[in-house]
């Protein structure tokens, strides 16, 4: 099951915020290694072994430029997580029905703060009336 | 960052194959522990160790009906790797769009083959006027 074997070093690949985070600022373009190093607090040793799991799971690619070897994000990875994540659509759509229906909710006001809002404008209305007299 | 956190448990729930496997019979239906072991070749004990991760990732939840106790998917920590997913869009959909272009290049005869099926129509449409005077 290659395809399986795949998904299986590509979720590992993802189950660490510093990868992520690399992920996150490769998607703003390629990046040497020192340029990934810098916004991180950890050694570039670090890095290189992150980089290297990233590498091994094919979600980077580095350039051919001995010293420089900039990194860049290969998506097909993606396209894998992707895929599989359909299979499971209506589980996490469900959720976002979930925050659609309550959003929907939010913007309804219920019927008895309508009626204090009312009641305040006409308070202000009638205010405004003897002002004006 | 709990979001964070919550991602590295999700996906390193899923870089297992036999918890993804788990997680493909739930999308059938909920199931029992029981129902959970049989189609695979380990042990109950070790399905029961794959569960608990998946419940601890959130990726599942448990009735609570003692004896049976059936496992269903919960859908949210699906929902959030969708979301994160969706920031890389250009870049996995970027292969979709060369697999569009390769179909439709098959789709399209080359010029080559199509001036020779052009010419055995000649040669079709030839015989059959020499047939019919």
């Amino acid at each position: 099951m290659p395809r399986t074997a795949h998904l299986d070093a590509t979720f590992a690949a993802l189950a660490d915020p510093t990868r992520r985070a690399i992920l996150a600022r490769l998607a703003l373009g390629e990046a040497t290694v020192n340029q990934l190093t810098e916004p991180f607090s950890i050694s570039q040793p670090a890095i290189s072994r992150h980089l290297k799991v990233l590498e091994e799971a094919g979600l980077i690619s580095r350039g051919r430029d001995a010293q420089r070897r900039p990194c860049r994000i290969v998506g097909d990875p993606l396209a894998d997580v992707s895929a599989w994540l359909e299979n499971y659509r209506r589980f996490w759509e469900a959720r976002y029905e979930r925050l659609d229906a309550l959003l929907a909710e939010m913007q309804t006001p219920p019927r008895k703060s309508r009626r204090r809002v009312s009641k305040a404008a006409k308070q202000r209305a009638h205010a405004k009336k003897g002002r004006g007299s």
